[in-house]
This record gives C-alpha cells, structure tokens and sequence, in this order.
C-alpha cells in the first residue's frame, strides 16, 4: 500500500498578525517552527520514510518541510517545489487586516469570500506592486497562469496539474511520498483522492502540523486516511 | 559571462571536536550557521541571485545552503542534492580523534594521508557499520560506487559526472549556478575550471563560508575568480 502523507504549515508572522496572507511570502512564528519539528518527530515514530518531498513556492511551506524533513534526519530526500502548490490567491485583500476588511466590506461579503467554492475576492490590479507579475520567481509563468485572484474552485483547478504530472508519477515510483503545503491547495488535493463534492471540500479543515496520512490503492483512491 | 558561486559549507561539530569527518553525517556547529548566513548576505549584497543551486548528500552542506538562500530570501530556487559532491571519504580514520590518530599511526602518516593526491587512508571493512552501504540514502549506489576509503585523486574522479552530468547544463541555462559543498569536493571543481595540476590543487585551500566567484567564458574557463 502506496502511503501519502500531506502536512499543512503551520502558524506564520500574518496568522499571528490576523491579515490575508495567500501568495504574500511571511516566514513562520517560533510556534509554527515548533509545530514543524513536532510533525516531524511524529512521522519519524511512526516509522514513515518519505522518499520524495513537493512544498510551495512559500517559504512558510517550505522552512515547514526544511525542519521537519531534519527532525527525521532526512534532509537528503530529493525536494520538488511548485507554485502550484501555492496558497490561494486573496486578490485585493492580501495583506489587509481581516478585521479592518470586515468593518469595511461587511461581515456577510467576508464570510462570502472566505467560505464559498467559487466567489473570487477583488482582484489585484495588474500593476500592483502585490502581482506575482511583479516577482522574479514567478516569471516562467504565462500571464493566464499569474492569479490576480482565485476562488477555492480555480485554486483546485491549479493544483490538479501538479498532481497529474508530478505527485503521481512520484507515488508510482516511490512507497512513501510527502507534500507540505497550504490549507487550500492540500484540500484540492484531498477533493481529487477523497472524491468530494464541492460542499464537503469547502467543509474540509485541515489541522495545521498534524501529518495526514492518505493509504492509496492501485487506482490512487485513498483506503484509509488519518492524522498521526 | 556565466557566474558559478561556490561555498564550503562552515565548522561543524566535529571540526569543533577534532575528529576525522568524510561522509559521517555531522551538523553544523552555531559558528557554522553563523558563517552560512554571513555569506548568503554577501551573495546577496552583491546583487548575485543565483538560480539553481547544487549541494551534497550530507547535512552540513544542505543546512548551509538552507540558510544561506534564506538569507538571500531565495528559497524558492530548486535545489538538486547529489552524493558525487560529498566530501571525500576518510576510511577507517572517520570518527576518530585526530590527535589520537597521529600518537597511533604517527604525524608522517597521517600527514601523508591528509596531504598527499593519491594515498587513501585504511578502507572501513565492508561490514563497518560507519560503512555507506548501510545507510539507506546510498541504497541507489552500485557496490563499485559506495566508497570504503578516497584519496584526493578518487575523490575528484567522482566528483567528475556531477560538474559534467548536472551542473555544466545548468550552467548552459541560467547565468548563475551555486555550489555549496565540502573542501575536497570543491577542490575537484576547482581543478576542473582552473586546470590545475595535482600539486597546484593539492596546496588549494578553499576558506569556509566566504563564497567564491568564478567567472566563465563560452567554453567554461574561469576568466576571473575571486572571493566575497
């Protein structure tokens, strides 16, 4: 039985400070690093050996990953990172404070935003100095790739090539792979190998720092799933 | 012109305790983490971004270029880990202090030892359990690859596939390509793109944590090199 084992970072500067964060690239708190440490510790104890890692292009993703790969004295497993794997886009809202954003769009368009399958928030503008346009590390990207918003429902339609093209092929080669990643990027992954409808994924919550485990059969259906 | 940044990774715990190190799987002292994130800010102020970065299999190394890509916000830059770039492996020495090994085996020896191009110190038994073989991150190696003792002169011979197998086509994409590696691995690029002699390389010293920048032609000589 192929194992999956998805991780989401855990509590950033942002988390801590209440703001939108999506592709703004905060670093973690001393708490989120200790939650790193901590899934780690766990998933050594469990006796999993993750042979391949995928993170984000973020860098709370990716010290999550750095510093529970070392706490399973594992820091040599090849690493591949992809933007697909990103956080979703909050548009506009990235970087505002959510209770400021709640005074000024209402609490209900809040809610909206935060809790529905396919409403956008506004859009950055093109020549905001917040575009991913703007950084160096997303100029491979094509203009229809780079987000100036995204709804769960078009963060899920961009995670999929990342796992049709490199997570699976992975799980084909390897017994055990591991994705550290975001809260709405991992449920797209968790929508496709749970078959979920778009109710039950936006319902999903993934605890931060807690591993999840996914055991997969044959045709990548998850058997059985559960938090270490 | 085409920038290859090479690092030796800084003092590990063992450097601190005199022992004979090779491929056992140190970490890095503080003053070694100090050391790596002084020279990711002197990559950085230099306005050099490197865009594909190579290191070896062992946590010294990796931790070094870990931080030194976080120093230069960075950490998005792929990362490609390959054993061919470990330092070279000590033999029986590893693990041993190194005064004690001088009262055993006597100064001459092992000066010759650390010293001279082609000598190896005494090879590990092969059921050594300091031995590669048992280590599950050399399970891809072939017997004829897993070391049981180097000279300078094997070391560089496997460093080889790796300059020309991995980072010479990176070189040919991305204008610049970061190293962070171990002396003796070092010295085996070193040799390749300055065509030195055996005796020339043998007196090359590489400091650690100062980043070494080599400027290359068209047909990857290095026309200009100089430290941070």
């Amino acid at each position: 039985m192929k194992k999956l084992i998805l991780l989401r970072h855990g509590q950033s500067q942002w988390n801590l400070e209440n703001r939108f964060t999506g592709w703004t690239d905060v670093d973690l708190s001393q708490a989120g690093r200790e939650e790193a440490s901590g899934a780690g510790r766990k998933i050594r104890d469990a006796g999993l050996k993750p042979e391949y890692f995928f993170t984000s292009y973020l860098r709370r993703a990716i010290h999550t990953l750095q510093i529970a790969a070392s706490e399973m004295e594992r820091d040599w497993v090849p690493v591949f990172k992809d933007w697909h794997l990103n956080e979703r886009h909050y548009g506009a809202l990235q970087g505002l404070d959510k209770s400021d954003t709640a005074r000024k769009y209402g609490d209900e368009q809040v809610h909206i935003w935060r809790r529905s399958y396919d409403v956008t928030p506004p859009p950055l503008d093109p020549s905001d100095p917040r575009s991913p346009a703007a950084e160096e590390k997303y100029a491979s990207l094509s203009q229809d790739e780079i987000p100036l918003t995204e709804s769960l429902e078009t963060t899920i339609a961009r995670v999929r090539p990342c796992w049709e093209e490199r997570i699976l092929p992975a799980i084909r080669l390897y017994d055990t792979v591991m994705v550290v990643a975001h809260g709405n990027s991992l449920r797209g992954l968790a929508m496709m190998l749970l078959h979920l409808s778009p109710d039950e994924v936006m319902k999903l919550e993934i605890p931060t720092g807690a591993p999840w485990i996914l055991e997969l059969d044959g045709r990548m259906n998850a058997e059985k799933n559960y938090y270490l």
